[in-house]
């Protein structure tokens, strides 16, 4: 992309005029009016947001609401929107709302008050009022919020049935799941879909936080009080602590146990064993809740569609092998 | 903190009169002022960045830019900046630059018409010629730039150092480092650190980009073309990758091959073995950049200084126990 300052220099005018001429503010000769205008076409430069916003009223300005950064889900989903968003002329900002309502808030007030474009919420509070009285375009993604707001997530129902059916598939006996938190519906449905199951065979269900310290400590609560033999854990963090924690007690994970997790995240590669997990398809859904709200900023119908998309095992080394 | 909404329950009037209030704008009787101003002061509400901008010409916004948010050390990094600044009544707008030059400057652009407070800049361009023209406050934050820019970041040089200590210390004889992308002087100097305390038992050097994939091949070059007992990763996550692939290899860690990494992210006590690192003060590095930035926005005299964090080692399972 070409910048304003090679215009300038391909003009051969200063950068001010340029500007002038984009913001058709303040006198220009018609000779290098003409010359900027040619420049532009030549380098196929695109005027930037504020430009772009004096034209048509926009901004150029997505805003993505982020539960927890620190949890390398959001960040892998942020890559997916970004990439889409940039291609298609939009920036997006990121702000982290720490799961807290009130920072929730705030940031939506700010965000309005940046005349962003639109809003995409990836946010744990789908009962916030702030969405039902906003005149900007939202998109709700991996959360189901109240209202008319369209919604992308994974099918997490399907999800959990698929761990269940994996793990007793590769002969798990006694099953265990540690669920993640309760308050949020696309959470839960991984533990309804994982029961529904499981069947007889579920022996214990505990819940933690999607945080890789509070997570050893519902495994260890969990190791401490039941016995089995497969694990799904709601997120690929809490498998990591899962691994982490029966490594402690010398429980030969796939041998002893066999491990599954959900997400798809990079993390899985990183540790040993090498985690199989329930893969969202984590790139897709950032793209289609980028592409959704950007078809309702340029005008298109407004529909509270939920579009669920399919998950897929990835198999690795902590669940064990057919046949 | 109180919500404008509690503000107006207290004061038993509208949101639309409480904001009438704070704005200064439109009809309000002196009754529902009077008691919409005690409802402030009883429940220490704190008006919006909006309302303050009206008052203060400040906007109450940081922006923070970022390298790459998929790296968890920025994820990190970017939560104890959020953590002081809210704390002193400042939101954070977070912007990813995927390491590219171009959404640097767009980025950049966006924040100054956005009227940010002040900029924390970690990222990679250190000639960016943006920085010496904008008024905004900026704070360096990992990475060192040129011009009158205030920088924090941890000594790399002497963590470097330290790592070669503490691998030869702990009986490595034949030492080899993945350094990490040398174009940036923060990173360089982890190498230089490491290789003049390696002396003559630095076996080999190989760059590396700070991602698994990358860091996975450079590994695996590095061990089909030399042989070594210690090895320094310049980040955390080039050291999962080293112990994944020395696991490949039947390599064992720590018994053959002692490994250290930097950074002192929570990756480190995912893995396994869990990892030995040479940890950067990551939450003081944040608190001290957002510190040093509202220090300069609220009127505090701007010196060019360079803050430089100590380091120091996390003794975990990936080197060996001493005597």
């Amino acid at each position: 992309m070409a910048t304003i300052r090679e215009v300038a220099k391909q003009a051969n005018v200063s950068v001010a005029t340029v500007s002038r001429v984009i913001n058709q503010k303040g006198y220009v000769s018609e000779e290098a009016r003409t010359a900027v205008l040619q420049a532009i076409e030549k380098l196929d430069y695109r005027p930037n947001r504020v430009a772009r916003s004096l034209y048509q009223k926009k901004s150029g300005l997505i805003g993505l609401i982020l539960p927890d950064i620190t949890n390398p889900f959001f960040p892998q989903l942020a890559r997916a929107v970004e990439d889409v968003a940039n291609h298609h002329g939009y920036q997006v900002i990121l702000c982290n709302t720490d799961e807290q309502f009130q920072k929730e808030e705030a940031y939506i007030q700010a965000l309005e008050s940046m005349h962003v474009d639109g809003l995409i919420i990836t946010t744990n509070y789908s009962d916030n009022p702030n969405y039902a009285n906003t005149d900007v375009p939202i998109i709700a993604l991996d959360r189901v919020l109240q209202g008319a707001i369209p919604t992308v997530s994974s099918n997490g129902y399907a999800g959990g049935r698929l761990a269940a059916e994996w793990l007793i598939g590769h002969g798990a006996e006694r099953l265990a799941m540690i669920t993640g938190p309760a308050k949020f519906p696309t959470i839960r449905k991984r533990h309804e879909g994982f029961e529904e199951a499981a069947g007889d065979r579920l022996v214990a269900s505990i819940e933690s936080m999607f945080h890789f310290q509070d997570a050893l400590k519902a495994a260890e609560k969990l190791f401490s009080q039941h016995t089995f033999d497969g694990l799904f854990a709601a997120n690929d963090v809490i498998a990591a602590a899962v691994i982490q924690a029966a490594k402690q007690r010398n429980i030969a994970v796939p041998e002893q146990l066999q491990v599954i997790g959900y997400d798809g995240i990079e993390l899985g590669e990183m540790i040993t064993p090498p985690l199989t997990t329930i893969a969202q398809p984590i790139y897709q859904m950032g793209e289609m809740a980028a592409k959704l709200l950007i078809e309702r900023i340029e005008g298109g119908p407004i529909e509270a569609s939920h579009h669920e998309l399919p998950v897929h095992v990835i198999e690795r080394e902590t669940t064990k092998k057919k046949g």
